[in-house]
């Protein structure tokens, strides 16, 4: 039978993302709510290896919901993949009496609870956060929409320069594996290419696209490049081909950079954050473990921690359809 | 068999909402992109009857994916709802060889599309706008997302005031018969209660709750009150109420206002009304009529017109309970 | 000779505006920066009279440049007002070795420092801070030009549904004495009238001015009006005299309220309130007393307290004409 | 005796800047309210050596005060710097009957603008446009104040992930031969060093400066660098040197680029342009040539497009001392 739950650690790693904060105070005060104690561990795994802790109350968490980044703070730590690592994490949490974790990161992060609830038979819940949304088991992670938003915002006023000099920009948006991003902001911010990791379009279909675009009566254009878009070039080899290769091309490059994971988060980003960390919570309150809270169909659900880390996060490739009429 | 179609037109009825300009947007381009002929209606059901039409091409939407409001304009129409009005809407369309309609709006807008599709066997396809969401068959309506970040930034301002002044404040957001921007920016903003049309808190307990919230030693407090709030009493009747029966609050009261319905619209806003368009106009061209397109589970599905007016969209009332924790 | 300084106290005081906690941050920061101790005193002179202090460091102050409303929290005191609050005040101070004040607010909070000055030669010095603008010895008060972008910012969404609906909006921004936000905003909103508390334009000509703007092929208009405005109308009234006296306009209503107060300040607000929080500190270091530190011609100057209260400062009228010129 | 003005032509020339459509806005409503004619040219130089004009009245700039970017295109013109070009605009004014040309734009655009009226002794008003503020003879250009408020608000977001993790960012922000913006967002975002043209605080004292600000207890560090700093290092290069010679730092880095450059413009440059449009053809009217309009003191003034381009806008230099206390 397992063990009464009765105090509760939350941590954040891998990188920051907006909503984290607000995940944090949900499980802060879904504890105070039932009566359990909680604690923050800080820098993550990090502070998890060195009893980085700190008791919190309801009021720990006060203002900072609509508050970027995390409180606790994250890292990415190289320690905590030795056995010798988390078996310090382990005699850190037992000797403060934490009966369970609530894991707020990514892949790595779930990755690291996985074998630390396996080694130690250790009680976990996953909350999904990173503005990537690259992962299995939710329709949404906690950043994404409000990444987008930041994004988009951006790309508004790059377009009103683009549009007054008549110019092609060439924007890079995070995105190393995955194009939920790319996508999203190209079809929100009127994009006529958006180049992701996930399809390989071509240079070629690149160039003909544009020459199409600028046919058609448009005298600006906007290529969104995921970081790691499959043609495999940066958005600075992309203006050199372009200007060696394409007549009359004005052409700019921008790359966005860290701002897109910062900021306050969007209304959708605070309901989400709010609703998993009450049931990352009572799941583990409910004998559950090992799992990853996620938005299914609009219902928060839960996914074997195993399956969101294997499982592949699907693109919406009607996406890209919708891209190419809407370039018409 | 129904006759090929090779103009659409597309109007906005009823209350404006961002997100609308994407959709019209994305239903001129979709048109052009099958080479089908597109025109533009103005002031919805009036224009229709005055046959103020406008010719729109591909480049007759640039720059407006990311603008408040329609460019088509809207408007509420009495006459309309008589067979004469609809009579001579029919006529100036026969004119005008239009041979389908795009309705972007509510469920008034839907409304006077079924009845008019029944009278003369006209195709028409509707796009959810309204930003109240109140719409059966789609989990979110054109603009309700940007409405949930327009009023949360809004109550975030108004938060710095009543932190700084240790005040109670009454937040009137729009919601006459639904309650969903209510309960959303009441969790998303943190707000202490939240009054909506769907369930009646009662009086008593909305004081008790503002008492409890005092001891737990939060000194200062935002309550959300839809229009159409249940216990059926304004922010300002609610700010007498506690004014007479409470003692140590300094109460405020803020009617946000039309300011909840403008505004660029944010990204999920404008994706969505793109994919909207697109289902739209493709489904006109298969031969469908008198449905809805609507948001199911991710996806853009069909509902029948019909369903959609007569079905209730429902609130989701985890979010009382999650507020109801978070207010811990 | 005056004592010499070691310990300064700090408080915010009347109705909150962005840029306090700038301010705040920049007068621990200079007092850091000169090994001089520094103390908040908290809810304003209610704190004083209470000994409500805080020790603060440089990074007591951390993370607030950019939070609206004042972590020192504000309010307003009568008891101040008596010769045994503030005798009740000095004894406090004088426990906790304070030698000086900073005192940010408006002309209240001067008016009490400036007795406090007088009754117990104490050393203090005004930092004006007011979204109102309405005092005399600095262009710019702390929180007017973040204020005014707010009010813009929500103008702007008001006219995307006032152009969508051809609708006439009253909109009610703050300034009950003073109409330089009104004036402002109404120029930088493009609005067709502005009423304000200076000058009387009466119901007539509002009436013509409204007709003209309709005639020049305006379909909708957007009037702003001061809280004081001279006519004597509120916002409900004028839309009641409206719909009562002229054919044809769908008239609406909007009063911005709170909001108006709070969020992040501006660039201009923060790099302002650096510069007068160094100003003030180091004119006590340098014996001064008594005086307001303010913006004149784009440097921090000195103004006697005195002169502050009693001195009127003036709207800029220029604003009015290029207003008219704009609604052409 | 000058010729009596009774058309007006209006261009934007050189990089866009968020206030030219505000300006451009203003001249032709100005140009209506005084019956006058009033004509737009594209793309600056290029378009007035190609005729390339359109007829405005007071409805054709109807919605564009709150928008980025200049409806009326901008470019950089090689040709307009020879004799033929010149002349050949000339004749294109001539043949349009246009009296008098308002220049908006910066340097380059005065230098073309005084050397035409030279040679064709036709009046010439310059309106300074361009985000620098690097203009002698107003103490803000239009754009500046929205570009301040653009990088700050990018910097904030950036500031989130830089505490999580505690970062050292060096972010570079637009200002090739001027410290303007990188001088104020350093100080409004609160960065612990700012590195400009016009001063070479070297490489040695950024180092200690940032060993300093760490032993202070900060755990995330923030250094803003003008394109053109006097270092001489691009951001790059800062984290090299950084990485190998310091140790213990997590450096990135972020180049904000064009993003800067857009966006709806605040309401002061909102006031300002406006301001600066009545000024520029009410100039004209009253027989002034040569000249730019500018903010001095609050006052919109001449000054000489002469001493305008030969004159050097100054520094404050006291908000690096300022920035210097606030790293305490």
């Amino acid at each position: 039978m397992p063990k009464t739950i009765k105090k509760i650690g939350v941590l954040t790693s891998g990188g920051d993302a907006p909503g984290m904060n607000a995940a944090i105070r949900s499980v802060v005060r879904t504890c105070a709510y039932h009566k359990i104690e909680c604690v923050g561990v800080y820098r993550g795994y990090e502070g998890l290896m060195e009893g980085d802790f700190k008791s919190m109350n309801a009021r720990s968490v006060k203002d900072i919901i609509n508050k970027g980044g995390t409180i606790l703070k994250s890292a990415r730590s190289k320690e905590f993949r030795t056995v010798e690592g988390r078996k310090q994490a382990y005699n850190h949490i037992k000797n403060a009496n934490i009966d369970a974790l609530v894991l707020i990161g990514g892949d790595g992060t779930f990755t690291g609870g996985m074998i630390f609830n396996q080694e130690f038979d250790f009680p976990v819940i996953g909350i999904p956060g990173t503005i990537d949304n690259d992962i299995y088991g939710t329709s949404h992670t906690l950043g994404f929409d409000t990444a987008l938003n930041t994004v988009v915002e951006a790309i508004d006023k790059i377009r009103d320069t683009a549009s007054s000099h008549n110019r092609l920009f060439f924007i890079e948006v995070m995105g190393r594996d995955a194009g939920h991003i790319a996508l999203n902001v190209g079809v929100g911010a009127g994009a006529e290419e958006i180049l992701i990791p996930e399809e390989d379009m071509g240079l070629d279909r690149l160039v003909e696209s544009l020459r199409r675009s600028r046919e058609s009566g448009k005298t600006s254009s906007i290529v969104i490049v995921a970081e790691g878009d499959k043609i495999g070039k940066s958005v600075f080899e992309l203006k050199d081909y372009v200007d060696e290769n394409m007549e009359g091309y004005d052409v700019r490059v921008s790359v966005l950079g860290h701002m897109q994971r910062g900021g306050a988060p969007s209304c959708f980003d605070r309901v989400l954050a709010s609703r998993m960390g009450v049931k990352a919570v009572e799941s583990l309150l409910a004998g559950k473990t090992n799992y990853m809270v996620g938005l299914i169909n609009g219902e928060i659900e839960l996914t074997p921690l195993d399956s969101a880390i294997k499982g592949k996060s699907k693109i919406n490739l009607e996406l890209l359809r919708v891209s190419e009429i809407m370039s018409t």
